[in-house]
């Protein structure tokens, strides 16, 4: 992974690519749960963002797997800064809505959010969002959602 | 609140509805997040239960109010331990998917989780979830939220 | 019911619930899809509207029960007119999204979809909408769903 | 388009798959509502349908857009279908819940909705559904959702 606030690939961004690619960082390093689950930014790019999760065993659900709102949380952080990555300087985020299907258990030795700007908006911007587990080099499709994120200006 | 295992009113449950809340107390001490976040059983009837979770600080979101899959998070459980509490004896419960409106910034000193079985089925259950903000006695309802549970019997 | 345009219940709405109850009228009345269906409007209150529709053997899935997009359109409806009824004159509403489980088979000789808001808001309002079906005096709960429609303000 | 009953693609599907396309097919014809809309199959493969409508100026909201419940209706039926072609013989499916996001007008000549099966299952199938509207050769992304599809097994 990339050093914090460098975008996963400078040469083919933009430069208001790259600030905004940094709002992002900046923004994930405020979120204090993240830092609590030991979830990192795996990938920043205009409309795009990927948050990976190692397993956590103090993370789970009655069966030990990945309990269903944790990975809801990095799905959501995931399609929140994908909308992020597209705004301007100065305005924030905030979850209107989502929805999550569950497809398998969340049994993995790590977790790979991705959050995906279907539709960006003037005020709100949906976005599909995936979860896969990963045990070694398999990968599981383990949630899909959809989500609205709102754009918050500034007063 | 009640010791663990114990019902909330056992005087006006059946002894059905004894076991099966003890079943989901088990079920809920199995939850390693629960115990992580803090949370706890705050009430378990047949068909509704509702759990508890104080603020913390290392829970949150970019501006300091708990993160959306926190309360989703709790809200899940609570959806699904109402399920459950209508299920036999050595069954499972499963989150098919769930769906969640924001209506407020979850800002709040604790939050209190409710899911209650709307329409109990053989196979899947469907309920309605809702968390409120509390700061003293001020209580905000900042999530509602519907969920498909499933009921998982053993082979 | 009451002649379109009038309000369900004049006596006890203020003037502004009744010229709202107006506004649902005659947004409902431009809806060709409603008279299409040959729904009406049972009840509209601030907050909360009704939709009726007389079971159609022409709206049906393979089984012979209404699909669940007609169940879905009058809960849209409903939903979109319970917001409708608590805005201003010359705004008008848009869904963005909603979610609907469908609890039972829509099997019945007449349906009745309601529409409430949860959660009023400058720009968005979640609302939580229901269709039972009726046989008889008997109903059947077929449908409960949470909605999100966006206020629509001229420029 | 293919006559009804014929598989879009018969040299490049099994026996299996051309079987299960008739048996969309034929479930499809069941389905009223879809006649009266004018809704036909545009295609049909394993776990992929789409379903096309024209423009009905009957089946609009208050601005003369498709009324949302009618391309829901459509992409529900697309989803259903998709998880259908995946069935074996004598089995049927219902829709348990769905949810859609509307990510601009349905303005258009014709619509077209696709259901394709995201994860397939015993019990429960996950489908994700589109429809975009056509006006000219130019295509717009009007819904996306996702769906849950019940199989139901003879008894």
């Amino acid at each position: 992974m990339n050093a914090p606030g460098a975008p996963a690939a400078p040469s083919v961004q933009s430069a208001a690519a790259g600030q905004a690619a940094q709002r992002v960082h900046a923004s994930f390093g405020r979120q204090t749960v993240m830092a609590a689950f030991g979830a990192r930014l795996a990938r920043v790019e205009p409309g795009q963002v990927d948050i990976e999760l190692p397993f956590r065993a103090d993370l789970c659900q009655q069966n030990g797997y990945l309990h269903a709102g944790i990975s809801t949380a990095i799905a959501d952080s995931a399609g929140g800064y994908a909308a992020l990555s597209l705004f301007e300087a100065g305005e924030d985020v905030l979850t209107s809505e989502f929805k999550m299907n569950f497809l398998a258990p969340a049994d993995g030795e790590r977790f790979l959010a991705t959050g995906r700007v279907v539709k960006p908006g003037r005020r709100l911007s949906v976005c599909q969002v995936e979860v896969h587990a990963y045990r070694g080099l398999q990968a599981t499709l383990c949630l899909v959602g959809l989500m609205t994120a709102v754009r918050v200006t500034p007063r």
